[in-house]
């Protein structure tokens, strides 16, 4: 793979979905004005973060795959000639609905999916009601521009989920997320969360010596049930090079297009001279499979 | 386990043996003049970091465990009334050599020891030729402040082996280090690696939830056998809080003694706000004991 050209979208979300499609469409449409080959949006990009209360009238706002979603996604991608990187929340049968992600590349169609496999549950982010749990494991999705590493959001903070992608040979690791603050908290509260945030990416990047995307949405959306005062979602999206060097960054809260010119063989540069997957201990590790080593 | 007052200690080390005891002796006792608890010494303080070059002699720096060099460290233990953590070159049996660290309680003694798990091996580390592997699994040691993760240098940039440990219920992540700069690579390129290994000690901390200590080596040390520059140890050891926050760092080159309080009661704090360790999808990490997923 040569050098490609990549492009990571951050936006806000509001109530109104056509308003939201409105705004990746847009920000699709400049991506490719630009050269882009492929673009990542943020997680849930078709609706307000929904997840803030249990609410069963919000399983309507998902759709199957293949469906009207995604075939929104698969015309964008062959009109801009581009690969989306989308986010959907996706009814696969009565009672079974999924946090997944969705490749599209021109030509090819849909190249692959994910199910988010690592499930939160906080106050204000209630994604255990909503979402099963994935049952397609840690597997890249093969796409005319190589390998890629889908995974979501909370999964971030889960260095087994990067690992296992880099093992099977993901040389990009993109994070489709909404992630922000309490609204309240005190500043030092919400920099060292948003800190954390990005260290633990930037790990990811450097443990496995490959390139890392992470679109996040932003914007305050309140809590419906006004039993917490909303989130206020951090944005700060990222494309960071495999020695977990930050390529570019967005501000807090504007609607922000990242575009970088990266090359993963760069990852095997990195990797020569750090070689950590030469020394795995790979016969010391079946405790990682355990609940807990009490 | 309430508030303990712990240190970190980093120093310079030579061709004298003598002379660098001299050195962490004094370390010892000002951390146990000013009341620290415990004090974590630096990857093989005993002597000058003779992996630069392969050379048959250095076996001769090797000692049993118990042995001369592990009998001083439980003597300060016992004089300072101070818990040691201390890295040193064990002879284990004829042509069994490990990179071991050892805790050393009052009264106690003895805590544990762990053997270097990752053995790095690049020019100017050429760690493959002097250590067997450890073969003591990532297991905390009991002290008497608690359950102490005692991992060493290259170690770090492996994300299961802090988890590993954290699942075992290690409260506090300790990684004796020698790691530097190749002299002549420039100062973006030797920046880049610092903040490499600062991001991923603070990644291991955030992503587990634990404290993490880092006493690294400072100082230039020459290649005995001219074929590289040396190495520029870079210092700059660290505390660091659960959620990745660096409650204490030193500079690049002098000789520090880091002290600080912690609680390791803030781990469950932690945790309950991001509990990562609810969420694994212990299902799905098989392949984690997989050299490569081809």
């Amino acid at each position: 793979m040569a050098t490609i050209k990549i492009a990571v979208a951050q936006h806000s979300c509001c109530g109104n979905k056509n308003e939201n499609i409105a705004r990746y469409v847009a920000l699709v449409a400049e991506a490719a004005n630009k050269g882009a080959q492929i673009i990542a949006l943020q997680e849930l990009h078709n609706s307000h973060y929904f997840c803030q209360t249990e609410n069963e009238e919000h399983f309507d706002l998902a759709a199957p795959i293949p469906g009207p979603d995604s075939d929104l996604l698969n015309q964008l991608a062959q009109q801009h000639n581009i690969i989306i990187v989308g986010s959907l929340f996706e009814a696969r049968g009565h009672g079974i609905y999924h946090n997944t992600a969705v490749i599209y590349a021109p030509s090819v169609g849909l190249c692959g999916r994910y199910r988010k496999m690592h499930i939160p549950d906080d106050p204000g982010y209630y994604e255990k009601y909503y979402f099963t749990p994935g049952d397609l494991g840690f597997t890249p999705i093969n796409s005319p521009l190589g390998k890629l590493g889908v995974l979501i959001c909370w999964d971030q903070w889960f260095p087994e989920a990067a690992r296992l992608m880099a093992l099977a040979g993901a040389e990009i690791l993109i994070y489709p997320s909404a992630i922000g603050w309490t609204p309240g908290d005190i500043d030092d509260i919400k920099q060292q969360q948003l800190d954390a945030w990005i260290t633990v990416l930037r790990a990811n990047a450097i443990s496995n010596g490959v390139y890392v995307l992470a679109p996040n949405r932003s914007g305050f959306e309140p809590d419906p049930s006004d039993q917490t005062a909303g989130i206020e979602f951090w944005g700060n999206s990222l494309i960071i090079g495999p020695q977990g060097e930050i390529i570019s960054q967005a501000g807090t809260n504007q609607k922000t297009l990242l575009i970088a010119d990266i090359d993963t063989r760069h990852n095997e540069t990195i990797r020569r001279q750090w070689p950590y997957l030469r020394d795995r201990r790979i016969d010391a590790y079946a405790a990682l499979s355990a609940r807990y080593r009490d």
